[in-house]
């Protein structure tokens, strides 16, 4: 269970106001690689953690506790650059609902609106649990396989595209409090990196976990098919690289190149039944 | 551009058809962790690809391309699964129309139908691009960042899961072309991981590439927040671990612990404006 | 069954087309608080109502077709504010294709333009079902729970959130038509508050009906947690109010405060199976 | 910023594991009326929360923080009834997969296969956020208006569909432990109705508060409109009810009934351009 | 604006409760090829009709209008087959809460619980507006393009869908006045599939509304590429058929086969800029 | 299984990159009229092809691997679009990040950023799989009923929206470059719309095809409502067309008018079971 305090994790301050700002920031909040995702992924991957141990279940606790605080400070930062319009627009917007005060009403006014759509008209200047372009936040992107190794490199590919999104962020943004932020975020996505790698590391690295899953024999699977690299190119071609020859990255095999050509045949399917809602010439 | 060829990458056979396994093998089509996904994750992240090589855009556009051949794959054997009843039941459903004539009208009729339902009523007994629950494959689940060890953590998080998946679904096999099948996936799974941590190696290993994105001069994060793992237990406890001291996975820095505790203060929005359709105690 | 008459409810007249408006009208046409989902929620109520008299399921269909109504003047309003451009614009435009001719080539036609990407591609200068992001409705919106009282809440809740939208849209408005056609739609918001609260009214009022499923023998419920505050805060602070002492809205109970703790162990799953595709080391 | 326990709010205990009820368990975790709902709903809520007091947004974070540990709960008990199967079935199954362990290989082993399928494929035998047939939570149904008033009423609307929905799976249950974590769930869920009713009557009740917004000066609105039931009755009946007749229930209007008719005209949108991608015959 | 009449369009009836068959019925309802898509799709095409003369808005109101009435009677149809369980299941599942008492308790409890899981647990044993697998309806089904000849065919592939989903259904079905239901639902849909391609003929057939739209120049297009079969086989072959020789449908144009090269070059896009969130090793 | 080629299958260049010209490309990518659905759409219905011959599975092959090169193009030409800001800009905004660099610093740049939030933030400067307003492509979608007939009539209303959108994007297009790959995708399209129109002559044209499916005995349908147009005016008038009079399209019938009325009864549900979560008073 939890507890909260009123205090936010780190300050958030926004000293001009900056309504477009304000949706891009929407990406680290409902975006795939945003806040929500990590902050739900860790908590499920938490709560449906079977192992011998109750170690990792501990740790993902840890880190989806302080993600929650991580939507706060984002939902904070739309929240205020969302308050107040520069004060230049301010004035002559008053006359001029809400939109206008927000705004101001001039050349401008119809393009900004546009960019904020949705966190005015259903959120009232408000944050949502969308994306920058307000699309609603899918948790279809919580991945909990409950595959431990899976799940990390899972949580450092969300780590990965999130600290993207942040330094993308981070570049957008002219606001000292909102770079300030940022810079902390950044920070954390860094961390959090090391995390779930240090994971990996601890249970004995990708030669121990690879493949994943690893208790699967892999005498059952395909041995002629497992480290060869399939080159489709109709000509023939392929880009040499890590991959086409030389040791796998697990040690247990050797990379080769096959070219592809069909293993199978053409695949023949019963025709349809006469009852099935086919039309008559499609009946065998 | 592309080509083709009528015959399958390996070889799909169905001895025993079976309408439940069918509707398990959608989630390998469509599921988060399926083969519609990696295949166009690895599309868009080749025409998207920004680099001074051509060498990753070509290697990625060889997988992709072979991927859509176990989209094939798979819907060959979720048809096939769903071509004949077992000759037990056809005879008593033949009269029955199509569900019974596929099903049997037995006692189990209505509880297999319901596993079924869209493949039947939708699709006329065959694949359809959703999962095993019949929920469509939603396209925000290509994850191509722009940039590239991003890009290969994700890849190499999808070919986990993805693996994981199979192995499920080979456990769960009783035919031994299905059997047969997913042991050559699954040893697909087990190269495409490899592949993709290849890259990574190639391009200098974690240690080179951490913290992703690597072109942030990480001076400008904040760097006594970057190393610590965040205790948010309310006793203060926390699980120790590879994460929690010793040197960082990526060499740059030390694991600390930081007991939580808020470094902002609470925050205040300004109060709701006149005419922003809030109640009247709202404004200020 | 339904009739239809080629008429509008209400005159709608836009003078001054504003493609830009037309966006923000689609939040009250496919938006989670516009007329689709009310439209469709007292619909599917009124299908499925199960009372021992009609007389309810009679009011709901009365509301529902009302309710089509609505989109129809709002899609109406959509369409003929991308109907005509500004004749300033008009002008310049003429030579340049749909695009330019509707918003003019000056400078800011790709800001327009974006504003309705897809009324423009999708739907050819005319009303979708989607909201004013562009995202399309969908229909788990329509709460219908086959309890009465439910969703009745349900139902002052959407009118609630929709009056607000309306009264947003009105403020944003600077076309006389459109501002008629919204005074109206926010008339008729209100009336529908009233109409749903009083058949709570008329079922009994709150104490009657609360708690909501009344059919539920209270005794089966924890009694030790059913009418306190529980509060989260670290510290242990909360906010005092109506919900913290004195009698219970129903009447049925005081309201008291639980500083919060847990009443509960940690929870301690089975470890992985041996064939689950888990890791080794998750397997007891 | 936030705290965690790692002790369970309420205790979770489940004698005979069964995954079909798992399933239904689900709806409380991802459905519509389900706890992500509320939880994510209060959260939104507080930290967009515009008033010149602080004191709504506090109590919007303590109960969105209470949330938490349901949604905690939840999970714990999806996983458990899914923990260990049946002895029973145990036994036949053993020689069977991660599939057959669990379900046992007899002759209902496809029907409840068909139950669990993500579950199992994707979740590894853990709760996920969706509801009972699968579908992911969209986070579209987070209501958060900017609007008190509003967003009580949407409260009351998910803790009432939240609380039938508790009292469906009461009745549902088998398992001693699984009626006492719900019977403890429906009493939270009784309580978190009082508490929104109780804000609305702290903030002058209903009358006070009706039509909401009441920022909005009803004189503004159609007042010929506003309090009348629209009977749209091809022959003209319509059931009379508290709604028909009698003073408003905010005592600001009369209750009449208004038999519907076209106020408007038919509209006429102009033709389509002649470079709109219509048909020629469409060009006027 | 609308009317309506609480008589259904065509009785109703069910002898014998049938719950797996609501859930199939649920896909005429809220499926792809349902009855909510085809009447928002006549309704949003009719409203955003552009045209010189209103005859064609007319006609699909008419049809859009007809199409409610089917909604709810497939509405019903689900109410009244979940609204009494079999005779013989009743009595034993009489002490056994809601779905004991509508399923029995037998052996087959758990299996049909799955099947209408969310009918039972959000909807209350109604119709939902979401298809046979549980997934909400969603309205980007809603295809209205501004081309009327277009939007003709998008209605016909919307009836035959829909026609051979209601002959699955009949086929499908037991009872006898599901059948009576289902045989007038399947001539109306007969009906809908001649009307659509009537106005295809009124408006010239095929010849004179091809290529769609009609009002591109053609000597704009590519004229080299307009009329020939790609051939994409890698080995060249391909099917011969009404495609591949003799006059295009439109009489505009001759087919003929052309083997698919590349006709363009390698693509190069610039590399990453250094502020872009990219690898070092992508920046140029 | 397929191969790959690296050049295009068509030149696409762009000489002035224009970032909102690549956002509304991204609606023929991922719009539900664009190349995604056409190809996937193509794919399925080969894969699931069920038919005494392979000829249709064959020709959709060649079709549907044809379109994973126009998805190509379209992502190369957004990438293009997004790749350079135009000269003028590029100077004053190099100091101010990657959303700076590429769009300017001037007064347009917070809108321009609007309208390609997700592009840059989360691809990266790059095409993604979702429409001009960002909603990610849904893989319902993809229509593949298993009856041959219906799926032609999907793909002609797929290409027909397809082509409508084409010629919106060429009409909109500025640059040389992208006008020239529009007219030949709309080339292809042309082609495309006649080669499933041939399918269906082949197949022996509409009236041997009608209704669809044209397997289901037409006496089994209610013969007194397949051919008559319902009108459902509430004055009784209605438009008079080919589909009033005359005979019908597939010669078996003759269209008459039928003023609609109801046909069945007010539907009686039972009243709430006593332990379904219902209000007390909707308990019989």
């Amino acid at each position: 269970m939890y507890y909260h305090d009123r205090r936010l994790q780190y300050p958030v301050t926004v000293e001009k106001p900056d309504p477009a700002f304000a949706r891009m920031l929407q990406q680290a909040i409902g975006g795939v690689e945003g806040e929500i995702r990590v902050c739900m992924q860790y908590f499920f991957q938490a709560w449906g953690n079977r192992a011998p141990t109750p170690k990792y279940r501990d740790m993902l606790l840890h880190t989806a506790t302080e993600e929650i605080g991580h939507i706060e400070m984002l939902a904070t930062a739309v929240a205020l650059n969302l308050d107040k319009a520069p004060a230049s627009l301010q004035e002559e917007g008053a006359a001029d609902g809400i939109v206008g005060a927000v705004m101001g009403g001039g050349n401008g006014r119809q393009e900004i609106e546009g960019l904020i759509h949705k966190n005015l008209l259903s959120g009232g200047l408000a944050a949502m649990p969308m994306d920058s372009d307000g699309v609603p936040f899918n948790m279809s992107h919580v991945y909990a396989s409950g595959n431990v190794a899976a799940d990390m490199y899972c949580n450092v590919a969300a780590e990965s595209t999130g600290r993207v999104l942040a330094v993308r962020l981070f570049n957008a943004a002219h606001d000292e409090g909102m770079k300030k932020m940022l810079h902390y975020m950044i920070a954390r996505d860094t961390m959090h990196q090391q995390q779930w790698l240090a994971v990996i590391e601890e249970l004995g690295g990708a030669a121990a976990n690879l493949p994943i899953p690893n208790s699967f024999p892999q005498e059952q699977e395909d041995q002629e098919n497992n480290y060869n690299f399939y080159a489709t190119a109709a000509d023939g071609s392929y880009p040499e690289g890590r991959w086409t020859s030389g040791p796998s990255i697990d040690g247990r095999g050797e990379f080769t190149v096959f070219p592809n050509k069909p293993l199978g045949e053409e695949p023949i399917l019963g025709p349809a039944r006469p009852d099935s809602g086919a039309q008559d010439k499609q009946i065998g």
